[in-house]
């Protein structure tokens, strides 16, 4: 082992340490920026604020000068522990035992931040301020919250303050079994949608004198669910639509209901925009409807476009540096949730990768120290070759 | 106007004055029993209990002897005022305005037990207690609520007295717009069900890992849906199965449930006994169920059979009644909700008739004095006919 990757391991030990469950900072952003500002970063802490969710602290760290300029983006917020009894250590203890460090945070994504700080300290050491280029850290303690005063603000901030980013890595973990399985090079669009049928209220004996809402709506969400929205390309899975809830509400079996409302969410490709998606639901609604059904369709506003990266030499520069760590190829993906790709991808390419998912949001959260290293390793090997000495 | 027709106003106005909403007793049941005594009635106070429900008065008196015996059924219990704001008299001020008697409870049905009462004393008065047969009434307190410590207990209890019912009259108000509009001689039958499908929670960007139990609910719901289950006959509508509600309740639009649920209520006719349907519905259910589906079918236990009487001579004293006073042959209905003669049905030949139905439950509840006056005379022409006098 080399010092570079014991670094990683004590980093991601002190941010573990940290109870950041957001909205709470915790200390992680503070352990954070010391590290940085010890090999040389300029560091900025910024705090958001909107009405109707917590005030959130973020951080923006650069070093170097001119082009390329790197941008490594994550969160050090933590969903919270859930059942602390079951534990095998304290969730914010940092324990290390059998070579496997354990805390809420391990590999989503407090473990990938330090993989990368490790990284790039290393790279530092070796090649100066002057390496060529900028590298940044852009970290929000936003993302399993609202994250309405996280990544977006901290971008439009960054800009603000004049800087342009060229790629960007996103720290999540991506690999569903073991490090090297896949980088994630897009992520599908989701939208929501409500649909509600309105009927009129009456008793089960008097049928004539009400009007059923559920019927209608059963036919609309057998509709939506026998949509077949494409089969997906080579970079995509096919889009699918799940139905999430439906709700009537009605604790009387001897009352016809009023109301009754059906709830959607879609992950689509690329083959759609997300205008024309609304068109296709919006269509088939119509179509499906009995006569006469009152019934209003609601897109949630929330709703994010797919989107894929084209940076060859980001996405071949990774792929290089994972081979070359751990012997495989990565998959490159575009299937699983968002994440805050989907608001990178707006200003510059952006791929995705870091530890393995398997215990992330679960008890026993926890990363081998080998993965830290190995990932610190991978980080290190990209940097070197996306900012190549230069000659003479 | 005669004086057996005031006396069924004043024992109504009365009646209105006692605040009985489920399960009080308001003082209802002792105006009731004030009256009867005077008129030679046996009057019996039993209170029912039983755990996890509040106690129950109800009311039994009889005059007369040997057979025939003929029972008239009621409740004195209401439901709750409502809105009072939006009453123009008090719920329990039992005012009387332009030859209209305002109160809960007016039409069901303290009206028409004010009714039956005024034309017991009237017919006992004429005739005298050696009548020829013997007259009670099954007075309860619990018609508007569970239901629990009501008519099946007074029942019971009065079969433990050694009670023969030959035939009884329920006093709801069974006219849609005008006296003498129907007699309810059956009902139908109510079963209420509920379908619970369980699959497996999940994320929606991971459908392989979950499996949503939504879309087999809404198969199995649309198999009950479009279910015929038969055309009716000439004395019931067609058997109607309504889906009451479907729950979810899931907050989340990024998850995919373990679970949902799906309730039913069928109002059926004679051309199904109970155990027939539910076999039909459990057969329904097995053959529009994806391979593999994890669903159960509970039956709730509240199930009623449906009944017709066939006691033509009750039927044609009423019947006769009725058009002797209001000039028109009464529909033999079976529409409609349950009511205890569901109970009684099980005892004597039961039929149902009271007043004109339209303001109940409903705030401003009210009476035309004509009509209680018309009831009382329906009410004395059937006692007359039912005990003929006796030749010699
Ligand atoms: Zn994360
Ligand atoms: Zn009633």
């Amino acid at each position: 082992m080399t010092e570079v990757l014991s670094s990683a391991v004590t980093i991601a030990r002190d941010l573990l340490r940290c109870p950041s469950v957001t909205p709470a900072e915790g200390g992680a952003l503070q352990a954070l920026e010391k590290t940085l500002q010890s090999a040389g970063f300029a560091v900025s802490r910024v705090t958001f604020s909107d009405t109707g969710t917590p005030d959130i602290e973020n951080l923006f760290a650069t070093i170097g000068e001119g082009r390329p300029h790197f941008v490594f983006a994550g969160h050090t917020d933590v969903v919270p522990p859930g059942d602390l009894a079951a534990w095998r250590h304290g969730p914010f203890d940092g324990t290390i035992e059998d070579g496997v460090l354990y805390g809420r945070g391990a590999v989503d994504m407090k473990g990938g931040i330090a993989s990368f700080a490790a990284a790039a300290l290393a790279f530092l050491a070796d090649r100066g301020p002057a390496f060529g280029g900028t590298i940044s850290f852009l970290i929000t303690g936003d993302e399993e919250g609202p994250a309405v005063n996280g990544t977006v603000k901290l971008l439009d901030w960054a800009k603000a303050q004049g800087h342009r980013f060229d790629a960007c890595i996103v720290g999540e973990p991506t690999n569903p079994a073991a490090l090297g399985d896949a980088i994630k090079v897009g992520r599908r669009g989701s939208l929501s949608g409500t649909i509600t049928v309105t009927g009129t209220q009456g008793h089960v004996a008097y049928p004539h004198l009400a009007r059923n809402p559920i019927p209608g709506l059963l036919q609309l969400l057998a509709a939506l669910d026998g949509l077949t929205l494409d089969q997906g390309n080579d970079r995509f899975e096919p889009s699918n639509l799940e139905i999430v809830s439906v709700d009537v509400g009605n604790p009387a079996f001897n009352v016809i209901p009023a109301r009754a409302e059906g709830r959607f969410n879609i992950r689509y490709n690329d083959i759609w925009t997300l205008a024309g998606l609304k068109d296709r639901i919006t269509a088939t609604l119509q179509a499906a409807a009995p006569q006469g059904l009152a019934y209003t369709l609601d897109f949630k506003r929330d709703a994010s476009e797919s989107f894929l990266t084209h940076d060859e030499t980001l996405i071949r520069s990774l792929s290089d540096a994972v081979e070359a760590e751990t012997g495989r190829r990565p998959d490159l993906s575009t299937g699983g949730g968002t994440s805050d790709a989907r608001f990178i991808k707006n200003h510059c390419p952006v791929v995705e990768f870091g530890l393995v998912g398997q215990t992330m949001h679960k008890v026993n959260e926890c990363v081998a120290l080998d993965d830290l290293d190995r990932l610190a390793a991978i980080y290190l090997r990209f940097l070197q070759a996306y900012f190549p000495r230069r000659e003479g």
